[in-house]
């Protein structure tokens, strides 16, 4: 009798294990996800930044797996786990397993000031990616019709809070587009009046990296134009404006990279969490006295030395992912538990079309050479040949020519005739 | 003094007219659409069926338009026109004009029902495409789950109303990716049992074609298993069944291509409208007693000798934005008006992924090598060489391996905490 296995989520976590115990005789899987889609989140700065769209960084999770007769995919929202009995409740239906796997990753948080939300979208999902994307489209296409120098120039400033790799993607992107993309689209905006502003709280941007490279990265943002403001506290956000202390920065796109919180499952579980929320796992990454539930990814805190945890890293996420995989297979055939050992792989972050910087290790590099391995290993780890194809292409096209294909301001009505109460 | 030239719409005539302006030194052009981008309306099916994605089928209007220096293009949507002033107000200003040119095509009719629209959408926008995209993935997704047969069985109906080229065509795709798309990625659907309804008022479908092509159509349509009913009338369109006068069909999809209306903008010129809205236009393209002022393509009503006037089609679009812009620059010239001929090109259908029909005046074909052709001329006449390659790539592709990549349900809210009152 196959052992049943449920898998919650389709990210790095949830594809990886699904894909160690696909056809594999000895388990039943099914996986559970809101979305039909795996989503590669590393690219998605370059949908928000209409470089890509949003096909091209993601695949229905039914093609990736439908290789494996033993799994099932489901779309469905998961609303609480009953741990004790071995099961857990969807929005449709009630589901027993004999093994849990949990990676349902994290969203943004604000602090608690959910309001700001509104004002300053996060970037976690596709539908802030086009939403961002909107928005930075309808600020050029405002800035260009308009009048007064003051509005114009509100429109024409984009605020980024938050110095980690997202919020430097994001910043050298718009620096990018705003100077070359633009320079001969419109007609009467001056590109270099716009404004790009990086946000952080702390002492310097990118702080996971060696400080060497976090300079070396704001050195390669100021040439693209882009304002570094550190040591920076967000105390308000407004629609359209930002508030520093003292200070008020009007703009028309206020975007947020500043932190994350764990799926709001977790407070559901009845089990000990770290102060962000994460649940702390078991050196096995198993929730202690359940050995057959287990939790990974971005939802977990697995506890290091310098009491930080793991950090919240697609890499972190597939190792993990194929541990418990592993485990699970392991244990049926009768074999002990081992714990989780990390290999760090490194990390890197990008700076604009052509530049990055990479750290694996005490190995340290910047500029050019680090943007193709950037490049190499983010299209490498893009799921299924077709995608990979796509984006070099687009990428190779958006360099030679800096044109962006995927400049669509798309609305979210599509009735031809609105109903009044929207 | 260069005379200033106002074109409404990017469509097909708008752009065509925009380029035959694009740089000459006697006109100054405005080009104004509500949207940033010029889509390509024949292709808008593929989108709705997940083979292509939006950036695929359009380009942003600036980009297509950025090397002519005396052209500037308004996001902007138009609200009224002073024929006798020459000149238009927009959302944000008022423009006057020497010369203007109505361009801005036709939305879906429900003949007096517009409460319809909510429980079957039309396809005339990428917002409508990719809202038939969600309905039909989510449809398939709920019948994976649900256990009740005859839920199941309505998850599985979809019910096309309207027999034209866009009801065949999404009629054809949907039968395709029910058998082969998704025959290996459900688990617990029987594809066989997914049932495709085209419903047709008229004795026959494609009834702009010669009958022995449009017989030959629902020969290759039923091939697909796509179940035809012709001089079949509508009565009601309820949430998730379809009324045809003592006859309910229950379908969680329902989806409508049965009839257009020219722009609402008409009804506010004040000028000669034929029975379904169109502006009646002189034999120059032009507005009776307003010669400065043309409209084209869809919105207008140009006479024929069997009084139904030129179809909706794109050839006539083009042809009619051309002939105005060359009026333009010829009336500034000195040279006199002359009529619109229209050089009519052919017409034809696609029929799922390797069959169509073509028409050109008595030539008549069907089968692979009509679709080979209606492949080379919607590729060919696709916009930008980038989208093109795109283009073959993905039918390529999809050809191939019966995948489609574009299979994302994508949400309207992109909050990640949504508000109360949504």
């Amino acid at each position: 009798m196959a052992k049943k296995v449920v898998i919650v989520g389709g990210g790095f976590a949830g594809i990886k294990a699904a894909r160690e115990l696909g056809n594999k005789k000895d388990v039943e899987v099914i996986l559970i996800d809101r979305r039909n889609y795996h989503l590669f989140q590393p690219l998605l700065y370059q949908v928000a930044t209409a470089g890509l769209s949003p096909a091209e960084i993601s695949g229905p999770i039914r093609g990736i797996l439908s290789r494996y007769q033993n799994i099932s995919v489901y779309l469905d929202n998961v609303q609480g786990v009953d741990l004790a009995n071995r099961k857990l409740k969807t929005t449709t239906k009630e589901i027993s397993y004999d093994y849990l796997m949990l990676a349902c990753g994290a969203k943004h948080s604000y602090f608690a000031h959910p309001e700001w939300e509104e004002n300053a979208p996060g970037l976690k999902t596709l539908e802030q990616a086009t939403e961002i994307r909107r928005r930075l489209l309808v600020a050029f296409e405002r800035a260009e019709t308009e009048a007064n120098a003051e509005i114009q120039k509100q429109h024409l400033t984009f605020v980024i809070v938050g110095g980690g790799p997202t919020g430097v993607e994001l910043a050298g992107a718009i620096a990018e587009i705003s100077r070359h993309t633009l320079m001969e689209d419109f007609r009467h905006i001056d590109p270099s009046r716009t404004r790009v502003l990086l946000i952080e709280a702390g002492p310097r941007i990118l702080a996971a990296f060696d400080p060497t490279l976090s300079r070396r990265a704001a050195r390669d943002l100021e040439d693209l134009g882009v304002q570094i403001w550190t040591n920076t506290r967000v105390t308000d956000v407004r629609s359209n404006s930002v508030v520093l202390g003292d200070e008020v920065i009007k703009a028309s796109t206020i975007l947020w990279a500043a932190g994350v919180q764990p799926s709001s499952l977790n407070k559901t579980l009845g089990v000990p969490l770290d102060r962000s929320g994460r649940v702390i796992v078991e050196k096995d990454l198993s929730i202690k006295g359940h050995p057959e539930a287990f939790v990974v990814g971005d939802q977990a805190y697995f506890p290091t030395e310098d009491g930080r945890g793991l950090p919240g890293l697609g890499p972190v996420a597939m190792q993990q992912g194929l541990h418990v995989a592993k485990e699970i297979l392991g244990e049926i055939k009768g074999q002990p538990r081992k714990e989780f050992k990390y290999f760090d792989k490194g990390q890197m972050a990008t700076i604009g079309r052509r530049k990055a910087i990479v750290q694996i290790g005490s190995f340290k590099m910047g500029g050019f050479l680090a943007w193709l391995i950037w490049l190499f290993i983010h299209v490498y780890y893009l799921i299924g040949f077709k995608n990979k194809f796509f984006v070099i292409w687009q990428w190779a096209y958006a360099y030679l020519t800096f044109k962006r294909g995927a400049r669509l301001i798309v609305d979210k009505e599509w009735r031809s005739q609105p109903k009044e109460t929207q």
